[in-house]
């Protein structure tokens, strides 16, 4: 089977590192023999601590995992941040908010307390802060001279990460598709805001959405109800909890039926208990829904996945592939959404450095898993029929976000959330057919079958 | 302002009747002049007793009307029905039963313990069971022998009444289309089952589906929960409380972007409680969603449901239009589905065969209300822009059904239902654009300004 290694696309390396995985995105979208396989020596001008392959090298450190016990502690996010957890008010969360909020039922933790290696340390890219943010989208959410007072602080940190991913991301969007992202910047009027970045109706994409938030306040009773029933007990100061989140997450629909659509989220909770202890986690997934099977693109997706997780836990993959199997299940129609990938929430172990670090190389793993993807089928013909299913899985795609999707029924559900931003996950287009049943022995039944039955891609 | 007096086009009544209102609708769509306006002497060939106009003549009986009480008494419903009641199982309720159960929260009386003048009884028609059966879209759910041995239940006369009114709508809309209605029979395991009628990609219509639904067995615990929080205190046997629903309802949305979507949905209740007492209600209501605003459209629309009410109470329009505009609110977008109509739940008050009568003007309202639309209409061009506006609001329609129809939502989530007729309600098509908002002063901003600010239409 191929394996892709990918030349990384960081906005902080070097401009030709970009161009040469750019170049290589589009030979192997013309070149049937190399499909899905890009090897590192043809990245040969470029650094080789740039690429994943180097970045993920396990180093067997050993590190007893703990998967039970409590949620971490954040050494260092009881600092004054210009009143961030001081913030009261209507508490109304938004929509990135309601991804930690949203698993309620979900909870799950995987018996991981095995020996594992630790992973290599993910590199934060050097430089000062406001140089780093000059290639992000928008300036990010917190002032950057906030940001530099605590660039230690691992609000400061994951703030970088999530601008960083959807920069990466949107520029490889833009460089396939020849589009523009829309970029809007919106306050949350409870505390913090966001950035969305939207392409609607490219050359490639029908509509593709990346959106950062970064909001803090107070949890509100319902929120906070919630984080009970997963088994956080969490006390509050009459009945408030301050709290700080944020997260990057995206849905990009192609044009063409046979790019499939990708979603990621990843995200990060920290919350303030009466006694000042605070709590947090990180949680997070990328997921694949293909119009059509294709099991070469799974295997890529699914391994370029399970090699990212593997450097950090071998239970992380296989365990994270079955939560994302179970949580996008439309189960009205007895169907996944797609062919899944990995989810997972409540990761506040084996350290917060650690699990940063795994974050780190899921955020990382996006443009790898999917832009190959979009280069090998970009000038795949299709027809009226395909284009048709297409359209009726978009709808099923609507189905699953607006039924079961928890962060979006919260979104939806909590005043205050910018709905825009939310409701930037459905496709353009979609279609509903009474009794629609694809043909015995058809490609259309072949999806249906895997979408009934989730297979083991690696 | 013009009113319509509209010819019946019953099933039952002889067939120059409905040629008689054939006519007029296309009449009344060539003609601006006429424009929703039809006079029933025009109709002169035909027997008086089926217009409307003279059904709902107030006879001002001066009953007393007691809106507070208790749920009704079925005089005649303890009958043994090969075994409804008595079925046990899973009790999945399936999407007409959803409907029932579907207005929790919802539960509002009108405070109307006021005199009002008894409206005439809607005369039922008349002749053999068997032969009124052979005008349906298939033969009724129940067998018909059962439906003859029980003739005078109310059981029976709603469900003929639903199966008349399916008739009746199905051929009015395949009269204007030309298309033929899908017809699926269904069963239900657990008790009962159903009739589906679809017409897909027709000229007129892009998806057009009248559904009957008669299921009993026993009610679930959170189905029980459901009916106790909105205050109906039901003490069932060993936890189990047999039940009996039955209902009529239909969405069609439109190819041309200048006819209306139109929904109805009418629906009868029986539950026996531990004593052997039953319990009985009626729900329903007609609404309109359209893409334009059309002040004409929206008076005739209202001012036919309003005549409808008016013979029964004069309080049932008023209360049961607010009931609508609150039900039909898209909370997320701040903005209702359509221009409402009536709404109305927990109906068992004057009398079972008073809130019967009630029902009936309201089902053989529907073909008056919404017929003479789409043929004023039919011939309408329109532009790209406007089917774009229109799969934007198709896009909303999606929001409102999928998020907060409660029919839907406990359908989707009740096993064994039948997904296909709960979601036959989704338009064809939809779309959605990210930040959609019409320029100002245009008639897409009309549009959404009605749907901010509920308006009275009579």
């Amino acid at each position: 089977m191929a394996t892709i290694v990918f030349c990384s696309v960081n906005k902080t390396a070097q401009a030709t590192v970009r161009r040469c995985s750019m170049s290589h995105f589009k030979r192997l979208a013309s070149s049937a023999a190399s499909r899905l396989t890009l090897s590192p020596s043809s990245c040969s001008s470029k650094p080789l601590t740039l690429l994943p392959g180097s970045r993920w090298l396990s180093r067997g450190c050993g590190v007893r995992f703990v998967s039970q016990g409590t949620a971490g502690r954040a050494a260092g996010c009881g600092r004054a941040r210009r009143g961030a957890l001081a913030l009261s008010g209507a508490a109304a969360l938004t929509a990135a908010v309601a991804g930690f909020l949203a698993n309620a039922d979900h909870f799950q933790r995987a018996d991981m307390a095995t020996k594992a290696p630790r992973a290599a340390a993910e590199k934060e890219p050097q430089g000062d802060i406001s140089e780093r943010c000059r290639g992000f989208m928008s300036p990010p959410v917190t002032e950057i001279g906030v940001l530099q007072e605590s660039s230690g602080e691992m609000r400061t940190r994951m703030e970088m990460l999530i601008m960083e991913t959807q920069a990466d991301f949107c520029n490889a969007l833009q460089e396939v598709d020849g589009g523009t992202f829309k970029v809007d910047r919106w306050q949350r009027n409870e505390g913090g805001g966001g950035i969305s970045c939207v392409m609607q109706d490219g050359k490639v994409f029908e509509k593709a959405g990346v959106n950062v938030s970064v909001v803090f306040g107070n949890l509100t009773e319902e929120a906070a109800k919630q984080m009970r029933s997963r088994g956080k007990v969490l006390k509050g100061k009459d009945g408030k909890l301050p709290f700080c989140a944020m997260g990057v997450s995206s849905v990009i629909h192609p044009k063409n039926p046979h790019i499939p659509t990708v979603h990621f989220n990843y995200r990060y909770f920290e919350i303030e208990e009466e006694d000042g202890t605070k709590q947090w986690w990180f949680g997070g997934g990328t997921d694949l829904t293909p119009i059509y099977v294709s099991n070469e693109d799974a295997s890529h997706f699914h391994r370029t996945l399970k090699e990212a997780c593997d450097k950090h836990h071998p239970q992380y993959y296989p365990d994270f592939k079955k939560w994302c199997d179970r949580y996008f299940y439309i189960r009205h129609r007895g169907e996944t959404r797609g062919i899944g990938g990995i989810f997972f929430d409540d990761l506040d172990s084996p350290s917060q450095e650690e699990a940063f670090d795994f974050v780190k190389s899921c955020a990382r793993t996006v443009v790898p898993c999917y832009l190959p993807i979009v280069y090998k089928h970009l000038n795949d013909t299709f027809t009226e029929e395909e284009k048709a299913w297409q359209q009726v899985r978009r709808g099923r795609y609507v189905e699953f976000n607006l039924v079961y999707d928890r962060g979006v029924k919260f979104g939806l559900a909590t005043p205050g959330s910018r709905i825009e931003s939310i409701l930037m996950s459905l496709p353009l287009t979609a279609r509903w057919e009474y009794m629609h049943e694809p043909a015995k022995g058809s490609l259309e039944a072949e999806m249906l079958d895997v979408l009934r039955n989730p297979k083991e891609w690696v």
